[in-house]
């Protein structure tokens, strides 16, 4: 059903995006996303936002621990412990692995401070979700997961995307390729069949919709501050 | 609007108890209410059931601060922080003074170990409040405060009650009284307030009303075992 | 240098237990434990006493996930997120079969109300986990993954166990055998590990010990409780 | 007790301020509040300093609600109750007086987006105090309190501030003055008793020291960003 409505364009995601159209097209379309794309990303910016990312990846987890802890069923108490599984187990090796090739190692990261952009998104995610319910946690997790994956798809299908002699070609892949596209579907329909669970067969016609809309503003105004963060690295990593 | 609605049945409160009307019944019907009815119930039951209600205020107390901290708008803080401050400084402070006349002192009581039953409910409600939202933390303090304000009000009501030397009548006229029955309406006008808010002008028809109905079952029962330990006293109160 | 203590019996485990030496008594010597190591165990006290137990888990993963959520670092995380891993999707899934060997339908066990002992233990590890700190947390957990770890290893060391004909040795040898005793001996490393990043090389001098001494003694007595609720099933299950 | 380690310069706030010299400096002699003692402060920029202040307020309040719930005895709990009706019901209510004197509406002012550096500041101090318990989150929200407290009394002692035609005169005097004074004492006085009841009477050489000043450094220097907003007013606000 979820997958239906998708299609239809009505699906839950599809309504949260149009809701905010500005800020998910100057998220999805960033700067930073364009110089990945025709890969003119200074290096230091990437690996400034690399560094970040780290952090950002334990304070996500974390997230989805939290998750983990509100489900009331345990369908969403396994989907939430997959997802936090794979991110521990799975994805923070391969970006430690990743990151090594940019010459950053574990310990210089785990030793950065956390820039105010990137501790302002964790935390503004993992309050939502204790002060709110599952749904509301879903709803401020969604911009990472879907907008990373609509992201990757994006510069892959884009024609100027530069293939060749592109540093960030590697990172496009991941985020376009099939494995990333799967978890962003699996998330995508757990945040479908909670927010059905909670709101009825027309999610946006029931009064809780305009805090969950600004929810997922803020988080994808959160990302583009992510986003600018990147483009200005400090001194130590070759930034003005 | 809220007050229209009770009138003709159908608010929020209303709906909850018609969905658990036998656990409702078994609760605001029970014999340790009986016999505070009629002035039979045996002193150390009283006694005891005093003790464990002063632990019981404290965490109490501390779910209306958890409450404080899950409001989304500034209506909300401020109803939950005046709960919080009357409990704390009022309610409390009144309790104290009673349980004195009745010869249990302040110390005494904050050194009892918390009977299971006692626990298991303040413990269920928080719980209830952190892993769901402002709604699910509200149901689950519903039975507490409005059953009281029934319980009181239906004993004051009832010819059958014993008025002349019922030791139990200063308590029937505090949960009787109008200030009591004040505390009651500003709690069930809350609960219709953000119920309405986030399920809409007919909640019962929300996908998510049968958790809440569960939930405040829950609750209800809880409240059943509260009083089922209050006619089980431990030999230090002068139980069997 | 945590197995180093133990040995010398200064571990914050062995300290704990000694805080409360009664009521550890209580539960691990418990008729119940007795009834299985012997086989007089009536059928439908162990019956009900599973059931509930695969409400228990759910909980019980929920507690482990709210500890990924509240480490504050990697190693934290990772060992509560193997634990949330090991009981959703290993020891849950045996509990399920284990079940159905003794006519018990997931289905059927997901329908019953939580007993109220059930409720009040899990209830209680939750909180206590929110209101404090990650040690907090663990403490409170410590009753259940210790004791089920001492309770196997002392009936299968103990010569009067009955190994022929009882109904209950597979219970015992799962408890007792060595993957089991490695998932025990893992959170007791954890704790250890937690409690001196917290408290120093002397736990129990810190200021903190008696909260946390206070805290294992209630868990304790829940598991007591816990046991209690299995030796009374409802006329459902054949109880009286 | 912690009155005379405080003369002696070795009160819990004392260590913590220590432990973040050029942090601290950078917050309490920040260009904003040097603008601020010689009345050079472009109005623009106090204007939407008042704005944002409004909306951390209310999470700031929150934050006391949360300090409520995890408190483990009366007085604590107390004292947290005492501070969130304090902010709610007088802070809040002088502060919308001023901000009427200066232009701004309460409907105006609920109806800002947060500026990044202040949700990132309100949601470092409450997902801090979630995870971990009473003292962490006491430690997150100390550089406010101490911080205004300190700042006021300093701009007042310092005779290069400007008394006359100083528009922000009132400002200084009111955290300057008596009454906020007391304030930021009882807020010091709870921190120090609840940091020696879990640390122990050298709270610094407890093993959790590091993660506390952490903390607390963190949050001055989510000051440091909130003060670095004011002077940056967007164009609404008549910012450049």
């Amino acid at each position: 059903m979820a997958a239906a409505a998708e299609k239809q364009g009505d699906g839950v995601c599809e309504r949260l995006k149009q809701a905010c159209p500005e800020d998910w097209g100057a998220y999805t379309g960033h700067a930073f996303v364009r110089g990945l794309g025709d890969g003119s990303l200074a290096e230091p910016c990437f690996r400034w936002y690399l560094a970040q990312d780290y952090l950002f990846l334990i304070h996500f987890a974390r997230a989805y621990a939290l998750a983990a802890f509100k489900s009331d069923n345990l369908d969403d108490l396994r989907q939430a412990t997959a997802t936090l599984d794979a991110l521990i187990n799975s994805e923070m090796q391969l970006h430690l692995k990743y990151c090594a090739g940019w010459g950053l190692s574990e310990g210089e990261m785990a030793a950065l401070p956390e820039a105010e952009q990137n501790l302002a998104y964790t935390r503004y995610v993992l309050e939502r979700g204790l002060a709110g319910d599952l749904l509301d946690l879903l709803v401020a997790l969604a911009p990472c997961v879907l907008g990373y994956g609509e992201i990757g798809r994006a510069l892959l299908a884009d024609p100027s995307t530069r293939l060749e002699d592109n540093p960030y070609l590697d990172w496009i892949e991941v985020y376009g390729g099939g494995e990333y596209q799967e978890v962003a579907a699996a998330a995508r329909a757990q945040l479908e069949r909670v927010a059905r669970a909670r709101l009825g067969d027309d999610p946006s016609a029931s009064p809780r919709w305009p805090a969950l809309a600004a929810t997922f503003r803020s988080a994808t105004r959160l990302e583009v501050g992510f986003w600018d963060m990147g483009l200005a690295p400090p001194a130590a990593f070759g930034g003005a």
